[in-house]
């Protein structure tokens, strides 16, 4: 078994976000649930984009986020996701690349184009996000890099990636290589509804399949169908050998065997809360691949999600590595 | 003659713009000048844009932004500009048409892309601008769109077409069609080494071929070779019908004829210059084909720059129509 390169290996969907202001009304006439993030398929995606105002691109995608932050971090990060050989997914390879990380996956030629995001934000600063999976939808078994897989100290598994039909059994795949070559398996459930949409799933990888889980208070509950955080924690606890479960302004509780840490969130302006849970796992997975001790790993995870909801934007825009230091 | 059904028709450079932070020392290594606009070539641009950070993307270009802002304001607008068949030039046509703006150029298929300007936004906020041409450079007079030229109040020229070489007889041919249908000509001078580069070319243009000019301080001084203001302002008042010169805070000077009207700027917090001058030309157009007097004009001009300014990106954020009523 050869020593790691690779601090954090993510997979997750290859996604460029493509931001425009709408009113309320826009909302309503097209029945789209404020606050939410739907699927959309090529069709309503193309009417969806026709109808927005004028937008601004910019890349993002959960897995992909918590990488981005992990980098600025200073891990050694790789990511896998698909794109498409066009150019929003040549804006994806630039600006992953660019936050330095390592992005092996070969794009897709001839096949459906590149993932984007149509967020939608109201004059209440809400975002309704609508998700056109496109190239995504084509990640499978054989784009999983088992080199790179086995080289990281962690594989770290998007859950918006349990939507694509392909991707589960990547994940499973994933997850057997890691284990099997002495690495650490981590999953984010990502949201509450794409818990519910694959839930017998998500716990059935959880219980079996990972060593490190991440979730907000909504995706806890809704992964063991309960209203109790105390209840979907203790569940957790033995489900898995560490659980971060963030809970927005009150901090995070992170449960490991017996262990228990109550970390409090870092005070800021809140300007956008978008990527605050990517940035909460790329803080706490960048300290404990360096060995960090929990409570730490905590302290990194609240500090980079503090970052990350002080602007619009999901990645970094200040030098992480100080704010932690 | 029939009457026209556009109030104005811009044609300028179709450019995305890509913003990325970057330390003094990234511009300094590659020689850039902080706060400047170079052209670049092809190689340039893409090791330029290999070694930049992470990237926002949106729809730019200063003839472009004029006519977003003038849409925005209600006057009724169309652009014509040459992108490419590719990712970047369908944002580019989304945007401008999802801000109300007809835009009939085809796009460029085979040849070079759709043009962009990787700005460098360094820590002091200053922005260094490097624009790619690209598929701007094939824009000539086939691209005149010779029905929407004769249909519109006002032709308004952007300065940088200058550049590229086929624009420049493009410009005369386009000036020379709205005139003879009893139309206006309108040029921005755009930026003072622009001006430099092509000072004579400019100096004709003006005083044969234009109407309106609109010219920020250092422009007006380049385009004259004088370091007077005054001089400069009577100088362009023998050229051309109306001339509306801005100068920053001090707000603008409009000489027309025996007339001249000084005009305030708006109060507002600065956090972005982009696009001021974008922004004047297009209040001061939308109120002037509206048929309001010289310093309503002014007056247009001046809030739609303030509002463009006081955030970032060159296009508006908030209800013009409100604002200057």
């Amino acid at each position: 078994m050869t020593a790691p390169t690779l601090d954090i290996l993510g997979i997750g969907n290859a996604i460029v976000d493509v931001l425009a202001r709408a009113d309320d009304a826009f909302l309503a006439a097209r029945g789209l649930p404020k606050g939410g993030m739907r699927l959309i398929d090529t069709t309503e995606a193309e009417a969806l984009y026709a109808a927005m105002g004028p937008g601004t691109e910019s890349s993002g995608g959960s897995g992909a986020n918590t990488c981005a932050v992990a980098a600025a971090l200073g891990a050694k990060v790789g990511f896998l996701g698909k794109v498409a050989d066009d150019g929003l997914g040549r804006i994806f390879a630039h600006d992953i690349k660019a936050a330095g990380v390592h992005f092996p996956t070969p794009p897709l030629t001839g096949g459906a184009p590149t993932a984007r995001c149509l967020i939608l934000v109201t004059p209440d600063a809400q975002r309704t996000m609508n998700t056109y999976l496109g190239a995504c939808v084509s990640f499978g078994e054989a784009d999983l890099d088992l080199d790179a897989i086995r080289s990281a100290k962690v594989v770290y598994l998007e859950g918006y990636l349990f939507d694509p039909p392909a991707a589960q059994a990547a994940f499973r795949a994933a997850a057997k290589a890691a284990r099997a070559a002495g690495r650490k398996v981590a999953i984010t459930l990502s949201d509450p509804f794409c818990v519910g949409r694959h839930r017998d799933a998500f716990r059935a990888f959880v219980r079996d399949d990972a060593d490190i889980l991440f979730a907000n208070e909504a995706e806890i509950l809704a992964l063991y169908e309960t209203g109790d955080f105390e209840e979907a924690a203790a569940r957790a606890a033995q489900d898995v050998e560490i659980a971060a479960l963030t809970r927005s302004e009150k901090g995070s509780v992170i449960v490991a065997g017996g262990e228990r840490h109550a970390v409090p969130a870092q005070p800021t302006q809140v300007v956008d809360t978008t990527g605050a849970g990517d940035a909460y796992a790329a803080g706490f997975l960048a300290a404990w691949t360096n060995g960090q001790p929990l409570p730490e790993c905590g302290r990194w995870g609240s500090i980079a999600a503090a970052e990350v909801i002080s602007h619009f934007g999901a990645r970094p825009q200040t030098d992480l590595k100080r704010l932690v230091a």
